[in-house]
């Protein structure tokens, strides 16, 4: 009996580790995120497969069945997976899991994933951190648990040369405005990344200043927001090529 | 006539992607980071495979010439994997790779990996942000390139809850110092993964005072450096168990 929890990545299912494919294959009941791919979770050809995907606002009672059923499974079964979309251990409430089984005597290991930032940077081509204009990234999240204070997750944004933004796009007038008033120029490049790695992927460039327009307008999948000079790249980029196929148009 | 940057993940060869390690097989060539392992290397059994290690102090030469040789083998392979430790768009050069392969007119893709960060939070299974403590992680490094201005990292670190910093063993004493100064309390909690992810992996906690002490003493491999308050609760279960084994020694 041991529990392994796994990052299934961003979503494409070859973005998943060759450790995290061989654990599948090996499961004998496995528990999964909303947001992980089919092909992922049919690679566990021999487990029975539960989905335990949350809703928002009912957050804490789910991931207490969660817990329980985890600490339930491994005293029944061999090889149980948690799958967990992206990294377990970035904006997953993960650790509850672990103190759960931990608290119960069950052994656990984590194998990590590729998380939304990398992958959507991968997509992008676009370095998370630059030599010589972001030696820094902010990784945060404006989704709170209801008891939980407010942080500062604003002004670790604001003091670190780039950020990465997780489920911010709802956020996205209170992010955009909270950082221009932390001194962040409201010309600063945006790259927001819908689905990424997916098919239904989808790119967006903008600033600061018109990221809430941006979000509000066009995103409806699950989406990660950059910020960052070295977003300004890309965006130059897709402008010429804007300006390039309407002038063909035209010709 | 295509060139791969691919990330090779954290160290140990099965946290390799399924996507990376078809692209190897695939390969007619390889240039691969000096971290990378060798069992992941092998897995390109058709490719001529170059190494392009990088020594401290000599980067920018040497950082020419990969992008040279980059661009030379696009033009007469079909499938040119550059094999990045870690994940290429986090702490690498791989932007600049990037941009001389987009003059000479050559396509390129990127392949997320595993980056230190998540190998090491995985190992020591505690999560890099969490509810109520840790909403917001920074990633950054002390190294700089030979003409760099010093940047905002420091207060970029200060300012989150969690921190990870890459390459940054050898300015523990700058770190520890500057982070105090800052208004980070010296005793906040401290992990120091060394080789995450390989069989030779140490674990150190510490607290950000000691930090330059432990650095000194005990580091000898690439590490990673984890703090936040989050890295408390193991630290404490360390002692603990610590505590246990002296006292069944004294039995």
């Amino acid at each position: 009996m041991i529990v392994y929890l796994v990052g299934a990545g961003p979503g494409a299912p070859d973005l998943l580790t060759l450790r995290a494919a061989r654990l599948l294959e090996q499961a004998d009941i496995v528990f999964y995120d909303a947001l992980v791919h089919p092909d992922t979770i049919a690679l566990a050809t021999q487990a029975q497969k539960f989905p335990v995907g949350k809703r928002c606002g009912k957050h804490s009672t789910a991931q207490q069945f969660i817990n329980k059923r985890l600490v339930d499974a491994a005293k029944r079964y061999g090889v149980v997976v948690r799958l967990k979309g992206g990294d377990p251990m970035m904006f997953g409430r993960a650790q509850e899991e672990i103190a759960a089984l931990e608290e119960a005597g069950i052994a656990c290991e984590v194998v990590p994933g590729i998380t939304a930032a990398l992958a959507a940077a991968a997509q992008i081509k676009t370095s998370l951190t630059q030599r010589g204009s972001a030696r820094s990234i902010t990784f945060a999240t404006p989704r709170v648990g209801a008891s939980e204070p407010d942080s500062t997750w604003i002004g670790a944004l604001a003091a670190a040369d780039a950020g990465a933004i997780y489920m911010g796009v709802g956020e996205a007038g209170l992010i955009a405005q909270a950082l221009i008033a932390s001194g962040k120029p409201p010309g600063l490049p945006v790259a927001v990344v819908e689905s990424a790695s997916l098919p239904e992927q989808r790119i967006r460039y903008t600033t600061l200043a018109d990221l809430p327009g941006v979000a509000q307008a066009t995103i409806t999948g699950p989406a990660l927001i950059l910020l960052g000079p070295q977003f300004r790249a890309r965006a130059n980029e897709i402008a010429e090529r804007c300006r390039s196929e309407k002038r063909a148009a035209t010709a």
